[in-house]
């Protein structure tokens, strides 16, 4: 398992319990906009505060507590840097040091308290920020930067150190950045480049520089927070700051360990009400996550998978390499938003489209096959016999002169394309100089996105470096796959943002009726009984078969009676799992005798097992529908989360399964269930009926109901079968398990 | 679809039929090494001919027929480049046109037949070359090379002209590149480069710019092949030519398709044999192909799956886009053999390497925790604090003095480590550029591969351009993916080549007994009956259930008590299928009443749907076993192929099949059920028994077997289910569906 490096703790996210009583349990529209102080039935908070930070990345005044000129000491460069950075955004800057008159001429304080007014910005060059909050807190100053290491990242004595140090900074009422943070905000940025900019948000300052760097080839950046431990700021709060700052085009985050599940993906709903499009590498692809569960559903899905549904659930793009997060990030902040979803791919050789295009659909791109009269049009200018469909085979002379920019317009002009592509397999300066002005001056006068992929492994070319490089019109790529990856997250942004509704808006404010009923179940640190479990299910108007709870081979008989044959029978017990495999379960039992031999059979068994039982279930039998697996699971960092997956004995082998964080809405669950590779199974296969996909959707809903207002104190919930019946029929909870925490 | 640009035909790959009694069915071990003539038993090539290109690359002598010296000419350039590549390579050039004295001073020969010598290579520069063949025939001429276009890659006209030109050309005993080719072969390749080299094979010569380009960042290249059309040699004949080599130290090829399976597959073979690395390009990712299936395994698999099997099978490396072709071929021509697959990480952050790992793990790279008298040594010149158990954190000094060689010398001496990954995220020259040289250093001074991802987006930096690309023996990456695909890359290809048996060595040369009383059973054209299918089956050893086909109630009931209580029933008859849909069986019969009573329902249902029956089987029943499928499906460009998969309702649904083009050994069989997400239920699941693995795995090569002896009569054949039992007893084949072609 990898850590973070950069010691950020993370948070059990179970908040206190603050439960209102009064509504229906159900899918939960409500459709009122969030707003600042609204809490969820979980007592989680519906809105980002967004901390105002102007005059954090635009301070008037700034004090450098332990600010050094002496030769040889790492602070005197620190304090160099800060000095020219605060010239350049016009702040006054103010020495702090105990012992010094002056450093580099500035006249010094002696202590915060004696600073000659009040500052915005306190950076702290010392080793204990610790012994200075209170201090900096009577001063009136708005933020603290601490540069000092030796925090969480070092363990968990460094840990209990920076919860002090958090703890002060939250009574102080000032906000801090850092511990275990560095110089980047205070970077010398490039203020000659115009147009929308990149907001870059990094743990790692390192990790952050090939970002910082593409203003080296005209990519504008406007801020870099490097969040370091984030004992009080973290990268939720930057993200819901730069999504509120015009300049700021695209948001970059390089992510190792998030502070807080719930603070993220308010931050990124925040930014998707803007449009604000946040590219983000979160490491831990590999990481196998903490979990110990002792339900299906449990082990459907890791920790990661949970980062990966929830990001996509408020829009947010995940990339893995750095390379892959400037040219995504680059893009999408400088991309007008697409009029068509439509991709053509021109190229100056048949083999290059066509290879090009097999790997963009391949990707999900959508190349729509250009009208007739569009190819005629290009035919005008293009050899009869070259394709002009999509890919568009230019033939390579027609762009040696004036028919190249036509073909570029042309293409430019119909309304079903939104992106051109055009891979420049090897520089052929009489050809390619000229492509390459085409494409630049035609995207200029554009407002569809142009892509070139520049395929020489040299990259020295003129071409290249002067001209492609020199257009903020033009995006540019050096390998196939960063191109195809990063139009696919423009069209994908847009389409996501067009159609966003926040869940947060439609999230259950007060608890259902259905809550009080629900925690007279509950029993903390212990597994209910399969009776229990399957009442807690029914209190929130998920079905379940018909079923009583007997005590002898007798009442089975009578139970059986009213439940009405063929039943299933069960030992009953509040610690059973795998009942199955222990031959705790009779199905199929179509008389009197066979439940009285059964009965026999089960308690014999439980006996032989040495399994307690608080009796027999006899359950009406259910079959002819689809199993699937629903379930709650604990998420260390984003709380309960609602796993569907196929059921059955496939649930175990092909870890078909979908997850969410709520809250989410009904579109989302049905997504859930498009993204299960065996769905074709709930449209029914080999004439079977389709299944009931509204009744699972509904179950899928409750349950969310349930993790929202249980969600603390169940450590997990499994309904394993869910026996989706066919269409119009409902479905049927068979099992269920329920651990409370 | 993507069509080919290039107008390669697909041939149809079914040979005549040899075949040659005498063997048993089953696995097939024979050993005795593939030589040149060598068929197997479907009649096909066990040995690739490998062509003496000797003469084409290096001829003593070139004639150029309608060469041109005339102002204004497309044919005055192209002789002008041949000339000076003649005057290189040290050739005689003779150019023959009927009209001019003399060419750029050479003198002219008015015709071939008039030349002063005999030539090894005639460049044909004609719109007819056709006309021409008959003379070079006469005047011996080795090679010829046409540049003409308006062939296959036109259409069914021009098809038809390349196929006459083709059949020229084996007439004539000559060997011919093209049509549809051009001078890439015959470029000027940079003589100053040592070291293994790249051989490039493109059927577009403008795609294969970017790795002729490589030269220029010091990259060698010895040979271009431009294959255009493959009217006669083609990309296999490349392959096979150039893994004889020595200077050849890994073939890169762009294929837009594949003239012919086999020979594709022998030349693979031949460089696997070789220990050759083949890196390719397969354009066809989105290629649905032409399969139109009855069975289930037809639709399991599409063309592109059956070439990436295929491409696997013999180690072939696929990559897609073109950056990746020349990283990974520019990595595999140069590293040594490496020494273990032990992967280290090592960065000047902690973040960085952390990410790094993150991303190489996720692909599979093994990165082993260094052993703790490792660490200590790292440690010697590393803070205690940072962790160097892998990802080794340097913490970022140490690489600015002398502690960086012997950090980097450390981890290359460690004997579980073959690959060194040094991320340098952002280029700081007092830390980075002594960094690069140590590498570059160490580099040269051990057998161990050694990377750099230079994060980098600018890329004019002093220690990328010429440190890093002034190296031969560290592997320079600007892509995080592209490295990590290479050093998989790089390790899968020597573990492949290391444990390398060719199956062609092991494949049947003579037909099994079996053979004939198959073929008395097959009907061209028509589908055979359930049961003369299983009796195909049962001819070869593949086991199926006691059955008896009948045609009375009574006779019926007889069948039953022969076969043995409880029986299944189903409607036999030559064009069924989708019997279960059809309510066409009954299953679980116990009795005579009952089977009396299915014999009459069956009869009825059958001729309400009009189902033509030939009488009523009377099956043994299976139950308790893991249901498979099993399957031959005939692919276009690699002859009869062999899917398994797993069976049911899911093989429908999850379409899980793994499929192989024979011959195959054991090992690939069960490497196949290793590849199917489901393989677990054949593990058994929640208590349920293991399933017979090598009973499964010796019907998937007595399929095979089926295939190589009757592929060719075959359209497909399609067992489904094949009832795998617990281990140590067995699978059966529950029904089967053969349609003869």
């Amino acid at each position: 398992m990898l850590g973070s490096t950069h010691g950020t703790l993370t948070t059990d996210s179970r908040p206190a319990r603050v439960i209102a009583c009064g509504e229906q349990p159900g899918p939960a529209v409500h459709g009122r906009p969030a707003e600042a102080g609204d809490l969820d039935v979980s007592g989680r908070p519906l809105y980002a505060d967004v901390p105002d930070l102007d005059r954090f990345f635009r301070p008037e005044s700034v004090a450098v507590v332990g600010a050094s000129d002496a030769e040889g000491r790492p602070t005197t460069g620190i304090t160099r840097q800060l000095i020219s950075w605060a010239e350049r955004v016009g702040a006054r800057l103010h020495p702090v040091h105990p012992s010094r008159p002056s450093v580099f001429g500035i006249p010094c304080s002696p202590s915060v308290a004696e600073l000659p007014e009040q500052v915005d910005l306190a950076v702290l060059l010392v080793a204990d920020p610790l012994a200075l909050i209170g201090e900096l807190a009577e001063a009136k100053v708005k933020f603290a930067v601490v540069f000092a290491s030796g925090f969480a990242e070092t363990g968990e004595e460094g840990a209990a150190v920076q919860a002090r140090l958090a703890a002060a900074v939250r009574r102080s009422g000032m906000r801090m950045l850092g511990p275990n943070t560095n110089l980047n905000a205070f970077e010398r940025f490039r203020d000659d480049l115009d147009g929308p900019a990149i907001a870059l948000i990094t743990q790692s300052g390192h990790q952050g520089r090939p970002v910082f760097t593409l203003q080296e080839l005209g990519v504008r950046l406007s801020h870099w927070a490097p969040t370091g431990n984030e004992a009080d700021l973290e990268t939720a709060d930057f993200i819901s700051y730069f999504a509120e700052q015009p300049e700021v085009g695209a948001i970059a985050c390089y992510v190792e360990g998030l502070k807080d599940g719930r603070s993220f993906l308010l931050a990124a709903d925040r930014a998707a009400r803007r449009k604000v499009p946040v590219v983000a590498v979160k490491v831990g692809r590999t990481e196998t996550g903490a979990r110990t569960a002792a339900s299906h559903t449990g082990k459907l899905t890791g920790a990661d998978a949970v980062v990966d549904a929830a990001m996509r659930q408020y829009g947010v793009i995940r990339v893995d390499g750095l390379d892959e997060l400037q040219d995504t990030a680059a893009l999408l902040a400088r991309a007008r938003p697409p009029r068509a979803d439509g991709v053509v791919v021109c190229s100056i050789s048949g083999g290059t489209g066509a290879h090009f295009a097999d790997l963009a659909a391949e990707a999900g791109l959508r190349l729509p096959v250009l009208s007739r009269a569009k190819q005629a049009e290009l035919h005008q200018w293009i050899p009869e016999y070259l394709s002009v469909a999509n890919p568009v085979d230019n033939g390579g002379h027609p762009v040696g002169d004036w028919r190249g920019r036509k073909i570029i317009d042309a293409i430019l002009d119909d309304p079903e394309v939104g992106v051109l592509i055009c891979p420049v397999t090897g520089p052929f300066p009489p050809l390619s100089d000229r492509l390459v002005q085409d494409l630049v001056d035609a995207a200029e006068r554009s407002d569809k996105l142009v892509c070139v992929v520049w395929g020489s492994p040299v990259g020295t070319e003129p071409a290249y470096r002067e001209v492609l490089l020199g257009s903020s019109r033009v995006a540019t790529f050096r390998t196939v796959a960063n191109c195809i990856t990063a139009v696919r997250a423009h069209l994908d942004h847009h389409r996501f943002v067009s159609g966003y509704r926040s869940p947060f808006d439609e999230a259950p404010r007060t608890a259902s009726p259905s809550f009080r009923k629900a925690q007279e179940l509950m029993r903390p640190g212990r597994q209910l009984s399969e009776h229990a479990a399957k009442q807690l299910l029914r209190t929130y108007g998920i079905r379940v078969p018909r079923e009583q709870l007997v005590t002898s081979a007798a009442a089975a008989v009578r139970a059986a009676g009213l439940v009405g044959y063929p039943v299933v029978m069960k030992a009953s017990g509040a610690q059973i799992a795998h009942k199955t495999e222990l031959g705790l379960v009779k199905t199929g039992l179509t008389s009197a005798s066979q439940v009285r031999d059964a009965y026999r059979e089960l308690t014999d068994i439980a006996r032989y097992e040495g399994v307690a039982l608080d009796g027999v279930l006899v359950c009406q039998m259910v079959e002819r529908g689809v199993e699937m697996v629903v379930g709650i699971t604990h998420d260390e960092l984003f709380g309960p989360t609602v796993t569907v997956g196929l059921g059955g004995v496939l649930v175990e082998v092909l870890r078909d399964a979908a997850v969410r964080v709520p809250p989410f809405g009904e579109e989302q669950a049905r997504t859930m269930l498009a993204e299960l590779r065996g769905r074709a199974l709930l449209d029914g296969v080999r004439g079977r009926p389709a299944a009931d996909v509204d009744a699972l959707v509904e179950v899928v809903l409750r349950v969310q109901r349930i993790a929202l207002e249980l969600g603390g104190d169940l450590a997990e919930l499994d309904i394993n079968p869910l026996m989706v019946l066919p269409r119009g029929q409902g479905a049927v909870a068979l099992d269920a398990l329920v651990v409370c925490s």
